[in-house]
């Protein structure tokens, strides 16, 4: 990690303090060399493979300054690339962090995002390593991820096959509307909601993705960052096959009549809801015996089934089938 | 890599396209997974250390998007990153890219963009595996790259003692006087100058950095991104060591008659110009007939030497000392 000058330097030097064990650590035998030269330097686990990631995590496009806490900032840009090395059945091990801030963030709003990120950091077990450092009017960053999984253990999106069926992790659509919470909150934020704690501080399927990994129990994986109906298309074009989903099994989040209301719809958030990083894959149907309804604390809820023909269709609770059509987040549909 | 939509779907594709090999190639046996997916896959070189680092490249503060030409942007987001493998005295390998862009500059600036980075990923011998898309009224870019180095092979910045020579390559400051020329062009830019190639395609020094990895004749070395001011003061921290360069000695650049009435002054561009991605290493006295004066058309130029005492002294031609004090590229300390 390196920095410009006496500003970048003392940033530099909070991000250090932060980070945990930047030389070599008992804790991390595998780890060389940390934050403070040129690059960082491990030695990967003899025999496995290296996954490896990065995103975005950008003011105004993935979070808003005004409403964002800082520290669920910090946890989530770690949490998305996080998400990653999960939907390969991976284990992470090391991060990268680019950060480009504004000078006046780096007090207490730069204390607060560095606690999220390693309060994220450990409970992914995931140290940080090094990155880059610069100032800017707005908040940038980028997190690369680095994983490992044992040789041949990776789950890929393609390797679903027709017949295959659908599964996803969790309940989907809760971190849409903990996003909505948010937009409406005014300063207050009740982190008592369990929503809002799910879209400000998403926890990766770490657990879940290994033991499917592992198991071979998933043909095909992927995170759900976009909503069902953005991602599971990416799923199905990687594998070469199309897929039914049928709503009455979706899990929806439970939605009070004040929230209805409001106009939200469980089905409609379940379907294009954002940022869940739940988990959706697909298990050939001799093996659903194998898949607990309840996962270590996660429900795991057939959706669907994969089909020959590569479209996708809505199977609706009336009998009527419709296609599913992209409609979660999207940065270039509207503007920001 | 993955992008939310549409255009961004467009945009991937655009890049898998440029990318080269994504899938397994014969000749890069230990990629098993390349863009498409939540995640890159390969498998590292049995014993071998992994390098890992990543620098912004962002639009009005690493570059000027009306001066900088697209592919000068794209070859040179990937230099920076792979000149700090060249430091460790590692090979690149792969390499992943964020992007965020405007809508505007998906065509034709795009593609340019891309061959830039094409031609630097096949100079460098370093794959694009994955990375992350968006929009965004900037241009801004986030390098990942990964290389690899023999056990015990790679060179940190803390190993200089006192009484170590002190070396780099090339000439200093010549990119900076690049730069300096494409600020003063208006549309035309002559890329015959020699010193605007350097500023706009820099080559990382991986030839001459695995080169004194593997004999072990550096005791430290880093790359010279900031200037020799910048960047030779944090070998000397990491190293717990002063040091003495002696200005006569400096491979300063040949500056014309017409430059020097511009106020340009070679001592000056040799200690604070930045972006030369010279290598900047240290030697102890014994092993300094073993480095030739030219390194496959490089020349290494021992400027000085470290010393027991923790500050930095310039000695300059009429035998005055003072003090070696930041005056590099320096991003917090004026406004861009």
């Amino acid at each position: 990690m390196r920095g410009q000058n006496h500003n970048e330097r003392f940033l530099l030097k909070k991000i250090s303090r932060s980070a945990g064990p930047g030389k070599r650590s008992p804790r991390f035998p595998s780890l060389s060399l940390g934050i403070g030269d040129d690059a960082a330097l491990f030695r990967p686990k003899a025999g496995y493979e290296t996954i490896l990631t990065c995103d975005w995590f950008l003011e105004g496009t993935h979070f808003l300054r005004d409403k964002h806490p800082p520290d669920s900032v910090g946890w989530k840009c770690l949490a998305r690339a996080v998400s990653d090395v999960a939907a390969m059945g991976g284990s992470p091990r090391y991060f990268l962090m680019s950060l480009a801030l504004p000078d006046v963030l780096t007090g207490r709003w730069l204390s607060l995002f560095l606690g999220g990120s390693r309060r994220a950091s450990r409970k992914f077990g995931c140290v940080l390593v090094g990155g880059d450092t610069t100032q800017r009017d707005d908040v940038l960053i980028n997190v690369t991820a680095v994983g490992e999984v044992a040789p041949g253990q990776a789950v890929r999106r393609s390797g679903a096959k027709s017949g295959d069926l659908i599964y996803v992790s969790g309940r989907l659509g809760e971190a849409e509307m903990g996003l909505q919470a948010l937009r409406r909150s005014e300063g207050s934020r009740r982190t008592a909601n369990a929503y809002l704690r799910k879209h400000l501080y998403p926890k990766p399927r770490l657990e879940l993705g290994q033991w499917l990994a592992k198991k071979g129990l998933a043909t095909a994986m992927m995170d759900l960052s976009d909503g069902l109906s953005s991602d599971l298309p990416r799923l199905c074009a990687a594998s070469g096959v199309g897929g039914e989903v049928e709503a009455a099994k979706l899990p929806v989040p439970q939605v009070s009549n004040a929230d209805r209301k409001r106009g939200i719809e469980p089905l409609h958030l379940a379907l294009h809801g954002g940022d869940d990083y739940e988990l959706l894959f697909t298990a050939m149907p001799s093996k659903s015996r194998l898949l607990p309804r309840i996962f270590r604390g996660v429900t795991l809820t057939p959706i669907g089934t994969m089909t020959e023909k590569p479209e996708l269709l809505l199977l609706e609770k009336n009998g009527r089938q419709c296609r599913l059509v992209p409609g979660g987040w999207d940065p270039f549909r509207t503007a920001h």
